[in-house]
């Protein structure tokens, strides 16, 4: 089997026949073209280990849904995703969960896209009911799990410019996004890396996610890959300037450890 | 009352039942989004002093315009800017203005959003006289009026690469754009500030111009609040990294002040 | 003839009665903004010597591919490209190329509107036939050619953290991009800093591409009028920010040829 065909086989598995009519649609203009995304897009991409395939559409998912600029794509994806098993609820929250990173336009238009896909698949949809509790004390605690001392660090920085947009940040992003049931930390944090790396304008908060995604039980390679997949979706500066930064987190991560055994060498 | 009900009175505050209806269309999908949408972006973000409705509106339409990804978000807040009394003619501008910061494919799309707003509330729209006299003499005054020492650095900078560039910028950005009657050159700062901020690729033009706002009558209050409400539109990380950029500016305005104190007591 | 007819009349040579029309249609809302687009926009930036027209509309084409944000302006300027004689593989290339920088989604929206432009025009296009040969032998070439000594550091500085992403960038983007036929490859480096600079999140590739224009026999005058070409559809921070990286390599390659100079003095 040819790359051709390996990555054909794969669009097959991600979209059903969705994917080769995209590729058809290429023939009259970009043939050549509709070969490379079936090519480098599923054969090369999506042939990968380290994510599997809800993994993937999720984290396309939410990189279209931060960029806003491709509907057609995401509606594409989101049909995807549910194709290879992402439930409704899970998808409905990755799209929700760039209010935080895109604003609410971009979360607000992705659902329009989403709604869209549920009626073409006849998917009937149960909003989860609402959180209970104090949502600061949720989000402060969301924070440390997922942030550890880059989050806190985050917050104080904020103290003495705009100490309620800190608060916001423990109440909204993490007390009340955050903390909905229906998609788990680690799928959060993959949905988060992809979007940063998508925009290319949140470096530092890549950072704090590379690292957040690492403290919620996410690897390096799947760090590495999240970013590798959405070179795809929004071009190789996007992910080069990712792979970056994860260089940098993973140096701070060894330099953290090897600390550690050097404090622990010396008191023993 | 509670946060639910604060927000979606100050909703239709600022919108009519234009914005009740977006949160009952969510009710299929993601009702508990439409809450999170009444709490913190109306009960929690304009709820916040330091910036009256009419500027909250200004900004929003600035930043979806520069945006270029939210068209049905800019078309629900051009018409919350005139039901909150920003007039059409201050509308039009904002949109226009865009065109120095994000271009004019952004401003010419945003104009044809507001014609669409005119449309359906029936404004007459009556365009401002041509500006007369000379464009350079005008940017050059309004350039240092806004920027002052900045201003004159950016464009000294280009005399060895764009001297022809930094000519545009005097006659253009400021001769055409911000001489143009209809929008005060604070509400300008305050959307080129908001546009910044949501574009987030404009970072040395974004502390120029925090510089340029508190020049024009501006307040660090104003500044601050600016950012935080552009977090809805563009995303936490947005704001976040601009209130990075708010801190150095301010901290380069204490140093400058603490100076000419200091030659100034050494002179006593 | 005053810059408004001038800009009239280059708008003309530009886009037939195209350009006209879309002035025209602000004569409700923004007449003075229209004569600002013939103004600035046609007497002052394409007045400009340094690039032809159809490296402009090129460029232009590019850089709106790559936003993604304005589908109305690339279908005027893909129009265009075709009205000043790029021809329509050209018009295909230089939005197939912007895979590598914007991502699919990006390209496959651009060739949309191309399909659509062809079709009012007519156009009846026959696609290339399908490379031939090893790509990564043909990628590892055209990298060498156009970025030299920084396109193999980019490729070796990934060696530690994703080395198949290395191979991808040889394989897809120079084996398969860059090498398909019907776009040369100076056109393809001003298409690149076009979209760099325009995207705005691209530091890194901007620097490499700039150096790599110049390798394939781009002109430092190109390289500057790229980036203010860009200043009327991406905004003036683009383009000024796009000017400070444009002034980093010509002074790496001014210090560059002084050390060589200095080495051959030495040895003489």
């Amino acid at each position: 089997m040819n790359r051709y065909e390996e990555g054909l086989e794969r669009l097959r598995e991600v979209s059903g026949e969705a994917g080769p009519a995209v590729l058809d649609s290429l023939s009259d203009i970009a043939p050549g073209f509709a070969r490379l995304v079936a090519e480098f897009g599923y054969a090369d991409i999506y042939g990968r280990p380290g994510l599997n395939l809800r993994q993937r559409q999720l984290i396309n998912v939410a990189a279209l849904t931060a960029m806003g600029t491709a509907a057609p794509q995401l509606r594409f994806h989101a049909d995807a995703a549910l194709h290879v098993g992402v439930t409704p609820e899970e998808l409905v929250e990755a799209v929700l969960h760039m209010a935080i990173y895109a604003g609410f336009p971009a979360a607000l238009n992705g659902l329009a896209v989403v709604r869209e896909v549920f009626a073409a698949r006849g998917v009937v949809f149960e909003p989860p009911a609402p959180l209970e509790g104090d949502r600061y004390a949720r989000g402060a605690r969301l924070l440390e799990e997922v942030d550890g001392h880059a989050g806190t660090a985050v917050v104080d920085a904020l103290a003495d410019i705009a100490p309620d947009f800190a608060r916001m940040i423990i109440e909204f992003s993490f007390g009340e996004i955050y903390a909905r049931p229906g998609l788990d930390l680690k799928s959060r944090e993959l949905a988060t890396v992809g979007a940063c790396v998508a925009l290319g304008t949140a470096r530092p908060q890549l950072r704090v996610h590379l690292h957040g995604l690492l403290n919620v039980g996410g690897t390096r390679e799947e760090a590495v890959e999240t970013i590798i997949q959405v070179a795809g979706y929004a071009g190789f500066p996007a992910a080069l300037n990712g792979l970056g930064v994860a260089r940098e987190v993973f140096g701070e991560r060894d330099a953290s450890q090897s600390e550690s055994r050097d404090t622990s060498a010396a008191t023993d």
